[in-house]
């Protein structure tokens, strides 16, 4: 359960007749659809945050989603395949991963439904209006700026620090691209939880699901899942603890279906 | 785990030789250290929530210790025992439910480290006065003013509803009575999750602590137990989940020596 592995899930490599990889990057099998990822690794690759992040997210029929850090575009192209939502917008910082994001929609011919643009999320109201959609999904960098010590490479630090974007940035922006009742879907850490909710009460996106995920049963949670609604009042429901494995090592039912 | 029933302790009746008792109330036996609790059970009775409070919270040698909507007494009552605190004070809006805890505290010949008094939680840094306590615990009202059906019994609807002290009214009078890195502790339910945070964030009480109590494994969490640290900046440590019962019904064997 690293966010930088991609150890759960079975990587294949494929040829690429048509010149879509870059010098480093690879093309990975989301398992999902015939969908097909390039990542770099020496940047980062997905985890599990972001495949439970698609799996948490509610996405409705004809909904427009935007994903804030997208990185490798990862989540709205998970999310194109798993959901009926009508358009699926990714938003990264970095040119060339972005570019790569890029390359992987065209790979997977779903430019009709998933677009990225490179931007920084603080612009992300400006970028695409305000009040445009109906669902916002982030997987952003969990550690503050100067919460331990920073990868050398800037790709692998910004993905994992708040050097471009704070938890305010995100959940502020997310608040201006959503529609009054639309909603919110973050995948975090448990030590920034008290700091999310009191960012996310602030800015008026009430927290409204939350879900700790659990290594193995009994186990404190390593990662936190959270809904938040624009203007959605106060009420919390606290759903069951999602485990990700049985005793014996193998992924548990629930986990194991997203697998399949 | 009903927040208002006691059929989780083994309740005996005794004789009341020496006239503790008035109309209405029994004896309970707290089963710890000897310790016995007077309680009008047309009011309310404590319930695990309480028990957990005090198996939660921290109380050093020497600390002094306050507790807020203190009720019958049971939490300094139980600390008391539990603990090697120096002090316990309990604070009680309500004349006559101040009183029948503090004909408790004098039934168990502890009035040298247990104090009752009447008062208002809001008027609690001026009774006590400010930065004088290491630890401040509560067992607040649940729901919000109008967050559901009033019981006509004022003593009952005052331990179910904040219609004498908010949330906020709580939190803030905790800060103001812990010295700086004093702690507060406090057992909630999870729909208030949210807002809790929000508020002892905002007020200077940083959540350190949360852990979430389950009545059986894999279920959702019915009661939050949380530690906030006067000025203790960021970071929150989320523990194992607090399970209840085991499959048989029986305790599982971290709350059986609660009651041991």
């Amino acid at each position: 359960m690293q966010p930088d592995t991609t150890d759960s899930m079975q990587i294949d490599r494929y040829i690429d007749p048509m010149g879509y990889l870059q010098d480093g990057e690879r093309l990975d099998d989301l398992q999902r659809d015939g969908l097909k990822l390039i990542q770099n690794p020496d940047w980062f690759c997905f985890g599990m945050d972001a495949v439970l992040l698609t799996a948490f997210a509610e996405v409705r029929e004809g909904d427009r989603c935007i994903d804030l850090c997208t990185g490798n575009g990862v989540i709205p192209i998970l999310l194109s395949g798993r959901t009926t939502g009508r358009h699926f917008d990714g938003l990264e910082l970095m040119e060339d991963v972005a570019g790569m994001a890029m390359r992987s929609v065209r790979y997977n011919d779903i430019a009709d439904r998933v677009s990225i643009h490179t931007g920084d999320v603080k612009d992300a109201a400006s970028i695409y209006g305000s009040a445009v959609c109906e669902v916002v999904t982030c997987n952003p960098p969990y550690l503050e700026k100067n919460g331990g010590l920073l990868p050398s490479d800037d790709h692998k630090a910004a993905a994992r620090h708040e050097l471009y974007c704070t938890l305010h940035d995100v959940v502020s922006s997310a608040r201006d691209l959503l529609v009054p009742g639309g909603r919110f879907y973050m995948v975090h850490r448990p030590f920034r939880l008290a700091g999310i909710m009191h960012e996310m009460v602030d800015i008026g996106l009430s927290p409204k699901r939350l879900r700790m995920v659990h290594a193995h049963e009994g186990e404190p949670p390593n990662m936190i899942l959270i809904e938040g609604v624009r203007d959605g009042g106060g009420g919390l429901v606290c759903e069951k603890p999602l485990v990700i494995y049985k005793n014996d090592g193998e992924y548990t039912e629930e986990v194991k279906v997203l697998y399949d």
